[in-house]
């Protein structure tokens, strides 16, 4: 096995004993582990073929992995191949007349974001992990982020994929077209499917204009009902502009002011509910400045601002004056990761509610919390713009039915408000509990029909994103 | 089989000889009439599902329809069972707040424009047979139309979908969320799948802010090239407010004035290329009447294609001053398939290449055209802002062979460009030949295995969308 992968990609590229111990677990996720039979890292398409191919004469189980940021353990396999798709990390082509870029599944994606930059373009998927996170990683997860509210999911980016399917054949859907009505849509069933119907080696994602100015705000606020409010008012002020609606409790940024080496917090008080808001002006007439020297997005972001604060439904409010303030309030919603990773201890939740449903999750998680396990604190952010909350748990032990049972709760409470049990993160082998407890029986079953057609063999990262039956 | 039919939904809701003919075929497409066994309409997901398991225990090959204005036969099939979701007409909720619908498959579109209009929304799906097409057959089609270019594709507004599944399980995905990654996704497999994997049922669809005011024009000139600067300029300068960028060549113009009872010539010469062109303003600083009573986008437009006219770049424009106008604009449009309608004998194409191909395929297709077939003459238009041309070939005779080679020919040219076969109209049978031809192997492969395994008695609509192996 070993020497047939090295005649497939070369020796230096199969790692096998330490140098494969850190492909084992994700990032910041040490204690759980696992020991990878190998490490196989292609560096085209036709090596992936091979390797899929080689796994599929052998029965050996092939988990493809990228940035290896993802949260829900996807990428984790015991005894498994781990395909790594950290060499096919080219920018294909960037077509900045067509606005979009065909770009190889290793590509980074802070790389991607700063090549297409130079062009005036934007990918506007992003999120904390983007200087590690590759673009297959995020196919494989339809990851969300911070932009979605604007932009849409991954999924929604992407015009085109190239794969290799459990077969070993490889499927080239690399179109550049927004309209291509030609047979079931394999792309959105790729994407998203977390390695299990194959692995995705390059796509064709749309680019976007970058606005010519942004407009970002830190807002405070006691309720958070006006935070919904504060953003309709800019949706409806700027046209549907607004690029993101970021929550963070009190508790979350006195986390963040107190992570070494210190961080300044946004306001002299604390405040119960504190808002990034970020407008994107793209029309010439809002970003230019006006006759007193002023951007007109940024004077409006301080209008609607003014009045609420007038009104009493906001009590403060700073407008970042500069890049490198907005870099400031950007980075304080990004330790998100840096905060949890402190606790040894988590139970990660990605509920996604109705937008008007968050302020009533979060009383009612915290209630519920507070009588499962008491000794319990938390870490919240959410992207309010999609009703997305990532409710971090630190329990009191590491009791797997206890934080099984506090999982099944928390989740309820959402799915009690029409929400559901996993957002963005996907389900590796963390939420599967969930998707056995919540998931539409007739979906599952179709799901494992799909996969049993296209992986017969089932070595496609098993045992990840579908339950047992 | 009919008695147990009549139990399921009452003996006036199974049709049988003259009162089924009309669904055996499509709209304005009785020359390839087929005879159904029988017509059958279920008032709820119940009863559908009923249907779906009858068919499957008796074998019966059974097709879903909805407004039957589809252009590729994929509701058509001799001795078949059609079931149409023409009484499942509810919408059963408009969620002003969270902008969303839930609708019944047998909605039709024009209704639900209605409806959500009162509440100042729209729901952006429109083409020209809006009247008679229903929300399932739409979404079983991923249809496209005029607001593409601002809002996406059907699939791109929709976020959930209730379906009966060929076993006969109701399958409900009808989620609000805008996030929701658990497992692989259905809704878009189903979206598209023309009635082969199941019925859809209803969809929890997304609605938009209308536009405060749109600024709508006829702009002539003499190269189609100078389209592409007039949407690029306009996107520019409006952040990308452009809602349609339509094409109709001066030859598509003629035939709409000669068509009975007449109509009005936009401009007071035939010029090669006349694009409609709209922009939808959602800010109120774009929308309300300025101090010289005039409203900013319509303004913005007026300055941009003055701006054009002294260039020399475009030759003339008419600027819609009331709502009449702009209905009389959008009217030229849609009267296409009247248009094609004329004729008998049509060979329909409806591809897609990369925007700045358009006018290079236009060339190439007419040129080979002339020598395949120099009898023939054409109706073209072209939603411009997708690059999707409608390439109707109105041919000297039936031959199949002859209309299957000119297909094959003038798809060819778009493939060449790097384009598809099929844009928004989806395959049926009309276009078998050209999945056969075209489509990646590996894509069909998966197709066929995933049809199979959801589908393993082949009842949903046999013989459409995937061609035999």
């Amino acid at each position: 096995m070993l020497e047939d992968l090295q005649a497939i990609v070369g020796a230096e590229h199969v790692l096998t004993g330490a140098d494969a111990a850190p492909y084992g677990h994700g990032w910041g996720d040490p204690a759980h582990a696992t020991v990878p039979l190998a490490v196989v890292r292609p560096a085209s398409t036709e090596e992936v073929a091979a390797i899929v191919r080689l796994a599929g004469a052998t029965g050996t189980a092939l988990i493809p992995v990228a940035g290896r940021t993802g949260l829900t353990r996807a990428g984790h396999g015991e005894g498994a191949l781990i395909l790594s798709v950290e060499r096919m990390n080219r920018i294909r082509e960037i077509r900045a007349e067509g606005r979009s870029a065909v770009v190889e599944a290793g590509v980074i994606l802070a790389n991607l974001h700063s090549a297409v930059e130079d062009h005036d373009l934007v990918f506007p998927l992003t999120f904390g992990a983007r200087g590690s996170a590759m673009v297959g990683g995020a196919l494989g997860t339809n990851a969300g982020g911070s932009n979605v509210l604007r932009y849409g999911n991954t999924r929604d980016l992407v015009l085109g994929i190239e794969a290799v399917l459990p077969s070993g054949a490889v499927m080239n859907l690399m179109s550049p077209l927004h309209k291509d009505n030609s047979g079931y849509d394999l792309r959105h069933l790729l994407i998203g499917a977390e390695g299990t119907l194959g692995v995705i080696t390059a796509a064709h994602v749309k680019l976007f204009p970058k606005p010519g100015a942004y407009a970002t705000a830190m807002v405070a606020m006691d309720d958070l009902d006006d935070a919904l409010a504060l953003l309709n008012t800019l949706q409806a002020e700027t046209g549907g502009s607004v690029e993101a609606c970021e929550y963070m409790p009190g508790t979350y940024v006195q986390a963040h002011t107190a992570l070494p080496p210190g961080h300044r917090a946004p306001f002299d008080r604390t405040w119960p509910v504190n808002i990034l808001v970020e407008v994107g002006a793209l029309a010439p007439r809002d970003c230019t400045p006006g006759p007193d020297g002023r951007i007109p997005v940024q004077s409006r972001l301080e209008e609607v601002l003014g009045r609420m604060l007038e009104d009493g439904r906001i009590s403060d409010a700073v407008i970042a004056s500069s890049e490198a303030q907005r870099r400031e309030m950007w980075a304080r919603r990004e330790a998100a990761a840096e905060i949890a990773g402190q606790h040894k201890l988590r139970i990660t939740l990605d509920v996604a509610v109705p937008l008007d449903r968050v302020a009533e999750f979060l009383r009612r998680a915290d209630a519920r919390l507070a009588q499962l396990d008491p000794a319990a604190t938390t870490s919240v952010v959410a992207h309010l713009g999609d009703g997305n909350v990532h409710y971090t748990i630190f329990p009191r032990d590491a009791d797997p039915v206890h934080k099984e049972h506090v999982m099944e709760e928390i989740e309820g409470i959402a799915l009690d408000l029409g929400g559901t049990f996993s957002a963005e993160h996907g389900i590796g082998t963390v939420k599967l509990g969930a998707m056995t407890r919540r998931k539409d029986p007739a979906a599952l079953a179709a799901m494992r029909a799909i996969k049993a057609a296209l992986d017969p063999a089932g070595i496609m990262n098993p045992g990840k994103l579908i339950p047992p039956a």
